[in-house]
């Protein structure tokens, strides 16, 4: 703590953020963080990655975090910069990612006055965040910092927000502060695993989401057990990340679709949880219910989102005296020249995806084959949109390029909702990340289609005008070429296996609009 | 209210906002807000135009209502979705614009449920939002509409929010409600009046803004009055809009930079405000007040924001017999082929504009010369970011344009500002809104440097690449045919002065990047 001489509040978190492990900042700062750009530029301690657009930097921390398993530090500017990240802190915090949120405000002298920028920078964090604080001091910054580390890797992980006013960080006395203790899991409850063990039969499912999906062991386990006693395991609709592929045992999800959901779920009189909680319904539909598992399902708890996972299912494991099991699986075959359709897409990535690659899932409708399809391609990360904010995917390609430079990134995007954090292409760009993006190119909002004709709707030109992308055409081969991304057009399904296997073996981001 | 058969909540709401003057819809929809879509398709009576990102949608909303003088409604997807719209939002608010926003929300019975939208959709709109109410039924759901309405258009105009829980809007029931009452002006106070006249010499200031601003006149025996008493006019840095140019009263305003700025409002031991507040620093500095007026200098409000600005310069000028005055003012020469440069931009575009335009101003630092230079340029309204909040000209272009169908439109646009929204020219090429962008390419957040240097420091390498947008370039004519705008690359100041003039003359929109 004696080591530094005399340092502003600024350089205080930034010593302190990197001393516990923080060595990326994804950052869109303003001139109330200035302090900050300049104490990382003197410090030189960590990577900074700039975002044309607040959505790009919280959106990359996210795949960051998923993929480092620590959270990298952003830089935002006051409350409209908030906002603009908060959709993306948003996904991060349902997929419970770590995220560490720095936000610059006035000076705290300058807050009791209504200059244009002034608005309670507390209160817009607070629907998008777990943890919020505003630091007081430079004496104390650094602990704040450090508190606010601690809550996003707490378990299970969180989106702290720390607010910075700009005097805070300008003015000297910072103090570096000590790594928060690391976290420690729930203890597993035998009296649980008893009850949980003495559930298993083929009316039996084993719900399992959060750590254990990113542990193909314990996924191998858990179908070990399902094989013993007859139980079905599924995993969430979204999750952080699965860890998956060829020569690891897949997971089935519990599918979008209300109606599909429901009957996956009918058959079941009894649910056991492993860091995850009772399904939902993504939205409310008249005369259906909010709640997946059937009314009368027993529903209990082996281990909370604070929990062990992994472990607790290597108890249970040996409890009823079960093995690994990885049950073989084929890939589809490759697609014949044609149509790029969502079963051809599906085909062509299964076949194209390079080993150890990254999947960033962001292709809502078009991408509904893809999961099934890619069970035995070769072995990936999986990471996809979780809190339904659309905008994720380009980001988060980018950040879990920065966090595993060396393993191929391939994003899967649907064409409207890469059109809300278009930007983070450049990102990509200037990273000279290597992601391959495949931009799903159906020229409408699909999903928004289906809903409306589910609720009996009959749509006329104009209710279709809020629905459909075709007027003009979204050209995502100019776009990429904007921002410094190669990119190429493609109609065929059989050259999009080659043109993604392609892509993703060469260095740098590469852009292919896949036409539907 | 009894015209109408049976209709559900969203249906009514449509119908009391068409009725009460609300005939266009800015929309980003999703699932829960389909209901809206499918009355607005239904019943036919607004436009309705997409935004492909909320920011977008509220931005178009605010340019529109600024020059249409009434709101449109907005259409937002649960909490991310109306986070994505807050900057803008906040923009709105600190230019005291009408705005009313329309959030769909969870329906009640899943609002308890952790589905993956779930998240606190009141306490979102909070902070950027000056009325925020939740519908609780649908009988009484257009009754809030037309008290949101009501809000926004009270004095001085303000932000409502409109949560609209799913369920409100899809069940029977609705009743069409009468649109809110005309709000009134606070009374002109007498002694203020009188107390005002008695302050008018050389080391008194006039700060006018709100509507004053919007009436040539109010401002031309504004400088009668000046004239008459040796009294100076100023406006706010930032306004909602100015009517001004050739052959009406021009105003100076209170410059950015806080040196300058404090050098501007030295000299008065007296301020008189009507329609706006005490100006205040942008952001606070080291060293240097928030407050901009010294702090010896005696200030009185005669009109305030909720007041009747234009009537009350009448009275003032009739108590002190002045009349109105507009001096006469030139152009700049037109400039010589050459650099494009921040005094060559802002004669080209001086002489560039058409008669009757609009201006959207977030040209930032490299506009900083054209208020000037434009005095004496073709009628024209001014409207300008207000909030700071970057991210507003490209979508106020949009909804300037949906307002006035028949005025050209020129959009002066900060390349690192334009990032934030730049999906809004796709919804001006699917408008054929008849919008000319020019795009200050500096390729640089210019301002943040000036801001990093103003503190001292002595940027790096890491701290330059946070500021810069040089590596990759952006190319905004790719990006803008990308989205169906038509663009071209210039580089010279006379050239451009001719392709401002051309485009701004042709129908639909252009985008011009001017090499700076």
């Amino acid at each position: 703590m004696t080591e530094y001489p005399t340092m502003n509040g600024a350089e205080s978190v930034v010593r302190s953020l990197h001393g516990a492990g923080v060595s990326v900042c994804f950052a869109n700062p303003g001139t109330s963080e200035m302090q900050f750009v300049d104490a990382l530029d003197r410090t030189g301690l960590m990577r900074c990655v700039l975002g044309l657009f607040e959505g790009v930097v919280t959106g990359a921390a996210d795949g960051y975090a998923r993929m480092a398993g620590v959270p990298a530090v952003t830089l935002l500017h006051l409350a409209p910069g908030l906002s603009n990240a908060s959709a993306n802190m948003h996904n991060a915090r349902k997929a419970r990612s770590p995220m560490l949120n720095l936000v610059g405000d006035h000076a705290v002298r300058h807050r009791g006055y209504d200059a244009p920028l002034t608005s309670d920078v507390a209160g817009a964090a607070a629907p998008f965040s777990d943890w919020v604080k505003t630091a007081t001091s430079p004496d104390t910054f650094a602990r704040d910092a450090m508190e606010a580390l601690g809550a996003a890797m707490a378990r299970p992980n969180r989106v702290a927000t720390l607010i910075a006013p700009a005097d805070i960080g300008w003015d000297e006395g910072g103090v570096v502060a000590p790594p928060p203790p690391p976290p420690d899991f729930a203890p597993l409850d035998e009296h649980a695993l008893e009850r949980a063990a003495g559930m298993l039969d083929a009316e039996t499912v084993l719900l399992v989401g959060g750590r254990v999906l990113e542990q193909p062991d314990a996924v191998a386990l858990l179908h070990g057990i399902a094989d013993k006693t007859g139980a079905r395991v599924l995993a969430p609709t979204s999750n952080r990340r699965c860890d998956r592929g060829a020569g690891r045992a897949g997971i089935d999800k519990v599918p979008y679709p209300i109606d599909m959901a429901l009957e996956t779920l009918a058959p079941f009189k009894r649910a056991v949880l492993i860091e995850t909680v009772p399904p939902v319904a993504f939205f409310a539909y008249p005369g259906k219910p909010s709640l997946l598992l059937p009314a009368s399902c027993e529903v209990m708890t082996l281990a909370g989102l604070d929990g062990d996972g992994p472990a607790a299912i290597a108890a249970l494991a040996e409890r009823v005296r079960a093995s690994k099991l990885i049950a073989p699986v084929e890939l589809p075959p490759s697609p014949a020249a044609g149509a790029i359709t969502p079963a051809t897409i599906a085909a062509a990535i299964a076949h194209a995806l390079p080993d150890n690659a990254i999947v960033v899932d962001e292709s809502i409708s078009g991408g509904r084959d893809i999961w099934r399809a890619t069970r035995a391609a070769a072995p990936h990360a999986w990471i996809s949109l979780t809190g339904g904010a659309i905008g994720d995917g380009i980001p988060m390609a980018l950040g879990a390029a920065v966090a595993c430079p060396d393993r191929p990134v391939v994003s899967l995007q649907a064409d409207g909702s890469a059109m809300y954090t278009i930007q983070a292409l450049w990102s990509q760009a200037r990273e000279q990340a290597n992601v391959t993006t495949v931009i799903f190119a159906n020229r409408t909002y699909e999903i928004l289609k289906k809903e409306l004709f589910a609720v009996g709707a009959n749509p006329g030109r104009s209710a279709l005008d809020m629905l459909d992308l075709d007027r003009p055409h979204l050209d995502f081969v100019s776009l990429a070429r904007g921002m410094g991304v190669p990119a190429r057009r493609i109609e065929d399904a059989a050259e999009l296996q080659r043109a993604i296997a392609d892509a993703a073996h060469e260095p740098g981001p590469y852009l292919i609009e896949a036409m539907m």
